[in-house]
């Protein structure tokens, strides 16, 4: 194998295959970086367990050269010290060489590496996964929905389920939704056409996986292509592939939990909420559950508080847009609401509470493709 | 105690003083910060065994007014949750309170804290140390003789008198010079007055201290005064006072340490051979050493290398300015010579060495006001 490439291109692709290698495997070889030149380009590939990416440097893209040469071969690097002589290349080119003994020779200026590669033989094949249940989404799309869940996964292994995000296809939406049990995330956006074969299976990615596929995704209108099969889902676009494990197991009725009425509406400022729910949290921090306190009064305020006898207490009255129904005295982990308000994107959100014992819902005030669930704790 | 005042400005003097505030201390007491209101401004002090730090907040300054309103008074407040609560108040303005029950309050909008405080009777008398021996230094100046030799302390407790730089006036000029006795780095500037009060016994500044205060010191021409007792070190500006003890001990005679011939000099450009060094150190990290081989060659180039069997081997071929004496082959932490490297300010450095088993020195062609030795390590 022989490539004469662009430093950086090859960099970035380095940084994405790499979000799926761990030193801690129990597949050796998968602890290193695989490297296919092709005719057409090379394609760089990194795995574990749970998810494989792969990322595709083609000769040329849109008139910029990125491949000066290229000879076509397999090769396994290492993963630590690889991206690292990359990184550091003196030059923008670099060129990279493999021979039979298995021996890489990566040069760049006057500089010239040789580093002990792994036979690309030993290294798993992956498979394109096969299936009709695909579909498209812009890519912006797909990340917003995933930074409007993912946070609400459980991070205890207590229930392995409840780790991952489920996603369906029901009522003419796509719908995304996370709990860990004391609170929920759910993000719903209408389809643009009718998904006939997504899976009737339950569709439960790893929050990890979802959040790795977050950070190598550019923003961007551009759609991704989505397909699914009974164990495995896969994200691909242009140059980049991205297969990740489903969760097995059945993943809990999560509609039910959803208060249809409610006795108490509060709309809000969503950043001045955020902020005083944030300053409660404060003197609440050492109390394990982070748990402030709540309370409407008569003239178009609410109370925030929070009280740790041994350090202090804090109170702040906010003036809210509007208090419709009953009074309300409510406690809850000022930790779920701060992440709960930090995804809201409008300027006013809508508070629905039916009662202090009952779970209450945050929603943004324009529309209802966005639902956040928290359990109240008992503390009046 | 109460005061009415801005909080950006409240916030830069905490976190000046917070700097000597751990909450690991013997002292119970010293895990606070104590606030100290006068009729001039505010004082606040942070400290621990080793450091000592006040801020003083006058009432205002340069037509900016800071305080709005005073009434003298002393507590001490949680160091962990006070400067929190003045980092997120809603209001350019914070109003501060306590009463004789050591209650704090804090207020700013509409939210308002109330922090139990502790008693300013319990904290340990500051005392300004006595001395005629003071000197003046520019700020920036004082920021660079730290930079230049406090990377070289020792980090082990071994021989704790080498975990201090070692400050010296003798020859019409101010040394600053640290060793772990596998390197030194030493910095001497020509004193403008004669420090005829200089104290005759050694001043070891702990390298900890000099770090913190070099956090603290903004790049300005102005001066800081220095004043040196038989143990303790002060460093005094306007609104500053920082003070350190010294450490006890003999400091080594390492003026003989520095060879005064020499055998082979290299110039080279500081920023090549940076890089070079840099990357051939990449594959020599896992020794626990980083050692790496220098090797002149007989076309004014130098070649620098190093290899690790179990990952590869790297060779890089440098062009330098010049190369004069005998011919060399000498190998050396690239950590410590990465370090030497990167504190030159200057385009070239000269490399003086006498031979491969002799401590070498890289100093900028320009000056002698900078020193860097390093010990090789024996491979050839």
């Amino acid at each position: 194998m022989k490539v004469i490439i662009n430093r950086d291109k090859l960099m970035e692709s380095i940084q994405h295959v790499t979000k799926a290698i761990s030193s801690k495997t129990a597949v050796p070889i998968l602890s290193g970086l695989k490297i296919h030149a092709k005719e057409t380009g090379i394609k760089l590939t990194g795995s574990n367990s749970d998810i494989t990416i792969e990322s595709f440097i083609p000769l040329e893209e849109e008139g910029i050269q990125y491949i000066d040469e290229i000879e076509q071969g397999e090769i396994i690097v290492h993963a630590k010290y690889f991206p690292e002589i990359i990184r550091k290349s003196p030059k923008d080119t670099v060129k990279i060489e493999s021979d039979e003994q298995l021996q890489v020779t990566i040069q760049s200026g006057h500089a010239e590496f040789h580093l002990n590669g792994q036979d690309p033989e030993e290294y798993p094949q992956i498979n394109q996964i096969q299936t009709d249940a695909s579909f498209e989404l812009p890519i912006t799309l797909l990340k917003n929905m995933i930074k409007q869940t993912v946070f609400a996964v459980s991070t205890s292994e207590t229930r392995p389920i409840l780790t991952g995000v489920n996603i369906r296809a029901e009522d003419g939406q796509l719908k995304f939704v996370a709990t860990d049990s004391h609170r929920l995330a759910a993000s719903n956006v209408p389809l643009e056409t009718e998904f006939s074969n997504f899976p009737t299976s339950q569709v439960v990615i790893p929050g990890k996986s979802l959040n790795e596929l977050s950070k190598i995704l550019d923003d961007t209108d551009e759609k991704i292509q989505i397909s699914i099969t009974d164990n495995q889902i896969a994200f691909q676009t242009e140059y980049l592939y991205f297969l990740s494990r489903l969760l097995d197991g059945k993943y809990p009725e999560t509609s039910r939990l959803i208060p249809e009425e409610s006795k108490t509406v509060i709309h809000a400022n969503t950043k001045q909420l955020l902020q005083a729910v944030d300053r409660a949290s404060l003197l609440a921090k050492d109390n394990h559950n982070n748990v402030i306190r709540l309370q409407t009064n008569n003239d178009q305020t609410i109370e925030i508080s929070s009280n740790s006898p041994e350090i202090g207490k804090v109170e702040e009255e906010l003036t809210v847009e509007s208090i419709d129904g009953e009074e309300l005295k409510i406690s809850f982990s000022s930790k779920y609401m701060i992440d709960a308000l930090k995804i809201m994107e409008t300027d006013n959100v809508k508070i629905e509470f039916t009662g202090a014992m009952r779970p209450f819902i945050i929603k943004p005030t324009e529309h209802d493709q966005l639902l956040q669930l928290i359990l109240p704790v008992r503390t009046f």
